[in-house]
């Protein structure tokens, strides 16, 4: 069964994220009702056809679909807490980044409110809002997805996980970790790099190129990952990598530059060489960071 | 002025790398002897049409291009001392992982013996070799660069860095580091979905997809790293990354995720902010990766 957008949309918080996504609702033909703490966010998006709201309940009052895009889990606390009369019977989709606890946190909050809750991660910058790459991971209220899929649509490629409201954030936060330590991957060569004097630019351009094409391994390296079978006739053992790794801390000091971010991938090298496992795949390394309960095998 | 490829080849070592390399000349039709410290490496070569060398010093006296693909700066040594006579007037390009004092050393010692030296940095692993995504990097003597350098694209696109035989090294090391990081980070988030049943094949295609978009903005990033000047007017400040970054920790250790990856870009990040920076762009954590004689700004 499809669904038409939703003729309207709240869309509460409007920081770079809520503007580009309030915005796409606006361009989308929707009447929509834009809200945030502070005044002065909200003149663009007035130019182009939104509705200001001046208090929160006033926002939730006019129907419709509402977003929230705040900053963190107590700022969606501090909002909604005092228009939960006004929410009962609504769907809320959060799109504030919070971690899987606080996202679950949040649902049973709604419940108890008689709110239809389903939250988001945004795979996206607010540029990309809108746009072919931009991508948004549900989980929470089947239902909310459900009925408003076609309304979620307009922003990203939205996909649905499941019942637990904490899945979504969870993938999310496990993708801009992924993000975080491969840009401090890129920090770090562009560092080594600067001591012979090539620029962060020029550096930017091969590390784009180079980094492309190795993700390209990722579904490789999973393979292992998920049988816990690091067994390899390939000589790129973990006795070669850390030939390779030692070698490149040993460079990066000389180069000035501080062994913050490949010193603990080190580390977990020499941890499993020194466990007996140096003639297994470099990816064995995964299971060093799986801790305590999690690491039953 | 252009060269056609050597009529022969020699290539030492042959390991996985070696193999591919050796593999890549006997294809193209140049007469390729091969030797390897240990037997048995070189069937399917000889096979293939490869003349096997017994010594390292037969390997030499063959003439034509010698390539080096050893396990590292001592291997080459106890490789090579042995046969510096056999070598004089000759020209060696070293394709063996250094670091960039170690490729400095080996030209000195080849300038010792009469040997022209160029030092590589292979970005491929042996399986993209020939292919239209192998590269690799040099630096070292400009006339072995030029005079094979027909033969050296038979192995994947080449690029000349400068008579510095140290600086290829350094660029291949920068990229092998940022490789390895960013390996260390899809299996940090490949283990947080882990705990909610998530498989690493699963999530590789996400984190693909996910890392190779955002990888789109590293050039974006170099124009702050290379000014200095991390002032923005974008809302994803340092204290907004440091409020994801936080949540990111929190729940790695509710998902039995150890923080040894992650860890480190939250440390960057809360100096950054401690230091009075928080209302700056993120990338300046870069700052924080360089030290001693290099902090100059």
């Amino acid at each position: 069964m499809t669904h038409s957008p939703d003729a309207s949309v709240t869309v509460l918080g409007l920081g770079a994220m809520g503007r580009a996504l309030a915005s796409a609702f606006v361009h989308a033909g929707l009447s929509t009702t834009v809200w945030n703490r502070s005044v002065g966010k909200d003149t663009e998006l007035v130019d182009a056809g939104a509705q200001r709201a001046t208090t929160v309940a006033d926002a939730a009052a006019t129907g419709g679909l509402v977003i929230v895009c705040l900053l963190n889990h107590a700022s969606i606390h501090e909002v909604l807490d005092p228009a939960a009369h006004e929410l009962r019977g609504r769907a809320v989709v959060n799109l504030t980044s919070t971690t899987p606890e606080e996202a679950r946190e949040l649902a049973a909050w709604a419940a108890d409110h008689g709110i239809d809750y389903l939250d988001g991660g945004i795979m996206a910058t607010p540029d990309m809002i809108g746009g072919p790459h931009a991508s948004i991971l549900y989980s929470g209220s089947t239902h909310v997805f459900e009925e408003h899929r076609q309304t979620l649509e307009l922003l990203g490629t939205a996909e649905y996980f499941g019942d637990d409201a904490g899945l979504a954030a969870l993938c999310d936060f496990a993708l801009l970790a992924g993000m975080y330590i491969m840009f401090a991957g890129f920090y770090h060569g562009a560092a080594m790099v600067r001591s012979a004097g090539m620029s962060a630019k020029d550096f930017a351009g091969r590390a784009e190129a180079w980094l492309t094409t190795v993700a390209g391994s990722f579904a490789e390296h999973a393979v292992r990952m998920d049988s816990g079978d690091y067994s390899t006739s390939d000589e790129q053992t973990l006795v070669f990598t850390k030939s390779a790794v030692d070698a490149i801390v040993r460079a990066s000091r000389d180069g000035g530059v501080a062994p913050h971010v490949i010193g603990p991938v080190k580390a977990l090298v020499d941890q499993q060489v020194a466990d007996g496992h140096g003639m297994e795949a470099f990816e064995r390394i995964y299971e060093g960071l799986i801790t305590g309960q999690e690491s039953d095998r």
